[in-house]
């Protein structure tokens, strides 16, 4: 719509499994007065998709999807891109410890609403050892043990089998010293088919000074599109390494810092890039309530969704007209060329 | 500056012809007391700062240079760039016949001011046919014959030889019904090196059908940094063909509409995409007073310089912080998953 | 709703002749939601209101209305007041001649729709001699005469009685030079009561000399909240005494410069205050297709309408909350008084 | 400045005590460049001036004064003036205590510094109780000891004599349970003449039961331009008193909210209306590094002083010219009227 709004002419992609629905969208779109011929639609794979970008060298390409294919698009692009990648979200809860059942509840909507199929989703959740002492992670638990298929508080996974997820989460726990918080199980009595993903919500610990190392690392902030958090923990002493693990990542989304305290918003904010961020007792990574820009940091390439600004950010430029109609002075006379 | 002021540490290449100018520049600022570390200043050749910018991986580079390096620096850097590339700027005499010795001056100056070598110079001139039959052609003779050594009016051309040059006029002089206005010769009396170039002011005139053929184009369009411009005419009924030849060329940086007919100036701007135009009796494709926006349109990567707004959009980038500090509701209950 | 928007609780008073219509709107707001504590309404003659506003002293008191209360209320409510007074609206028809009929029908609506009874109808029409020369005014009088009680292109005027508007009439027709157009004439066959007024669509000429005079000049410029204008001429040479004449109005709120000449509509807006001007060749005074700020200017006490811009000024104010969290440096000292 | 910025033409009147340093100001920027005729100067008596202005009935009139003249000229200028009333400032400690002496060193300067004549010293200091608990009376007793002639910590009181003062400090202290904090005692050894003050630095404190009697409540915010400040304490239950003692005053110029607690904020800010509200642990009622909007709020005649934005509030307004050039639609006919 933003394209749109802007005087484009946009040709629509969207992923195969999901384009029966952008199909009606369209067909409301045109019942409700849009042009059939302001918008084009296209039904292909990627490498059609990509042929096509390459021949017709649109001014604009607004890419949401892997940062895989955002760097080829990139190149062959040859930077007429805005990209709006995967996002790997972290939340941090500060050292001042309040309103544990509405942060618990919180996290459980971050993590695992949309059976976690939000690039917003909450992925990594770093709790201060204030917030360890409390039942927190214990009414997590009771919040995933809530969710059922019955009512679609867990559901099919489009992107990512059970099977690949079972094999992270294994992985994950060869680390030395995590450990399975809940969940790490299929669903059971379902019909989704294998080519989707059937898994119970689901959390691993693994220690902080495990996820810095180097060959933890990547693992570890791998983006599952499911319902499926890491979660460790930091003392004071440690917020320093927590905000070298937020500079480690590259896919600076939305992140939340919860606490009311000014000076630890501020310092945490302050060091981090992501472009979404959420601060403040009530913080959560994922479905805000009013309509705000929505898009990456730190990256000239990043998109907006949303807002005025970010749709005149990816879908306008600024062109300057100088009107100057005079008059010339009276009495001007041709001076010297310089 | 913009980087700086923007928190950025900015490595700054210029050409070598140039980068001794830039050295003073720098002391000058140390002098005025930045911090010796803010900025890293590199005197190298393009290939090793190419090396040097793979190496990096910085977040952005702008460039301002030639189009053929532009393109592969959004390649290499995939896509992280924001370019200020070539300028071949036209500048279009609408019907309306007015201030002629004003206009004539500006003409001049846009075109053959630092012997043209500004990337907003006057490079091609569109006159309405109600111009051609004004004195205005033998006006900008008259001042170009002004121009000369001694008071450096013109001057070495740092980056295109006299012969190359010269060879440049003979093949547009080749096309059908073209023909020199006047310039057209190598300085005389210098010491100029061969390495430079050193030409009169010149001015050739191109039908417009000519220039719009296929074959004729690129030779037409194709930007001499110098003291050189192409000029045409065109009838009101072959406007359209004008705004068909602006929507080819691919450089969009500045334009001038000189004309003070509001319904003239909304078709023209209306219809092409320079970044900078100026548009009124007084336009001007180069110095405008003020200090505005400077910078290409209609690509993505285009750069802008100068002004606050410019500088945001190169050197910084969008973060939004939400605070939501609560309190949460006094009755607040957990509600149900989604 | 602006002063809804704004988060204050308003009392509403409109004219006795229309609060029915505003007391239906009220219900209809009700029905959508507005919860009925937000807004009073209150129906009463001036006398009762202003006892009112004396003893509540509420915060900021919006008026729409004749200048005579409007002043009166500026000193009861010591200043806390905003004012979009009467309106008498003056429309110049420039040198260029052009569009004749679509200027001869903006004129028609802007001088005659809802029988001239809107704040920014046209009341003062100054033609320049080259407008003289055409068919203009013939033009202006078959659009009149198009208008009849029939379908409602001409009807009641409510605040001005047609004895009072024959009697204006009358007295402008006594100054010498000054002639009937058109009109001037009561409606016929019709039953509106004596208490409104029921005129033809009149058009006065005065000429500018006689206008300008001191004695003539309060009456030309008495606003007729009714289906009446002045139309006069000038000549190029004359430009400075339509000058004098806006600026010895005071009554600013919307005016039109008919032209397409920048440096004629540059001459006039740069002399003139009118807070909604138009300019350009579709200039109107009245009924804009957008919505645009909508007040007088010139006076600190002028309110705008319909903008947020309007809003904010009107019932908001400024205020700025300065947070400094600190962190205060970590060896600061208790440093000397001053 | 402001005036001028705005293309206005100023009529410049000071206070007759230091009308010579604003002589000198106006010398010197005739110096730099002010033509003379853009700014006059008048030194007169009040009278002389009020009489001035209803004569030249100027379009701005913007007052810094005292509230009741305010009023006065409020009324004879019928509206059209900007006030920067009396300052009746006050500072409130939150519950958090955290960097006391800070906080002292902080109290001592809003309260003392240039002998407490600025229209933004704090006036009235609310204290949580559990600062009462704390050693900062004492401190604020011992800043304020160090305060001595000789270096000018303390000086001559413009408008207020000594005698005036010390009356004003004896009958806050009839106030049952009102005691000296410290201070209350003129200076000594001093040759400043009896017209002006000379009072050591002084606090006195009132309980808040007692400030809110109707009987005390005047005199205890009764603005004493020089170094004079109430204290008082509050338990947390009386927060509501206190913010029924913000909404009482009148004069709604600076204040400060010291709290790090985004709730305790968040709950004082949005119940007061203060015009510049400094807000966390560092905020101060006076001298605020950056240079802000200052100026009262919750009254439509506020001014603002400093800012562009306050600028253009008080010495500009809002005009709206909408360009219309057309085109004409080619089959344009003339529609019916309306």
């Amino acid at each position: 719509m933003g394209a749109l709004y802007m005087g484009n002419k946009p040709v629509l992609k969207v992923d195969s499994k999901v384009s029966i629905v952008m199909d009606q969208m369209l067909r409301l779109l045109h019942n409700c007065g849009l042009p059939l011929e302001d918008v084009d639609f296209i039904n292909s794979d990627g490498k059609t998709m990509n042929k096509l970008l390459l021949e017709a060298n649109p001014r604009m390409t607004l890419f949401t999807g892997s940062s895989r294919v955002a760097e080829k698009l990139a190149v062959d692009l040859k930077g007429r891109v805005k990209l709006e990648d995967a996002g790997f979200d972290w939340k941090i809860l500060g050292p001042d410890v309040l309103q544990e059942d509405y942060i618990a509840w919180v996290c459980d909507q971050d993590a695992y609403a949309c059976s976690g199929q939000k690039c917003s989703a909450q992925s990594l959740l770093f709790m201060h050892e204030n917030w360890s002492k409390t039942s927190l992670l214990s009414k997590l638990k009771d919040l995933a043990d809530r969710r059922k298929l019955a009512d679609l508080t867990v559901g099919p996974v489009l992107t990512v089998t059970t099977d690949s997820m079972l094999e992270h989460i294994n992985k994950l726990l060869e680390i030395p010293g995590s450990k399975l918080l809940f969940g790490g199980q299929p669903l059971e009595d379902h019909s989704i088919p294998p080519i989707y993903g059937a898994m119970k919500p689901t959390a691993v610990y693994v220690p902080l000074e495990e996820i810095m190392k180097a060959k933890n690392f990547e693992l570890v902030t791998r983006e599952i599109f499911g319902p499926f958090q890491i979660v460790t923990d930091y003392k004071s002493s440690q917020l320093s390494v927590v905000l070298d693990a937020l500079e480690r990542m590259h896919n600076h989304l939305t992140a939340a810092v919860v606490s009311n305290d000014p000076l630890f918003l501020q310092e945490v904010i302050g060091q981090s890039v992501n472009g979404t961020a959420y601060a403040g007792l009530r913080a959560r990574t994922t479905g805000a309530p009013q309509n705000h820009w929505f898009g990456p940091a730190g990256d000239a390439r990043g998109a907006g969704i949303g807002t005025p600004e970010a749709i005149k950010l990816v879908w306008s430029c600024h062109r300057e007209i100088i009107y100057d109609f005079g008059p010339v002075p009276k009495n001007w006379e041709v001076p010297p060329s310089t």
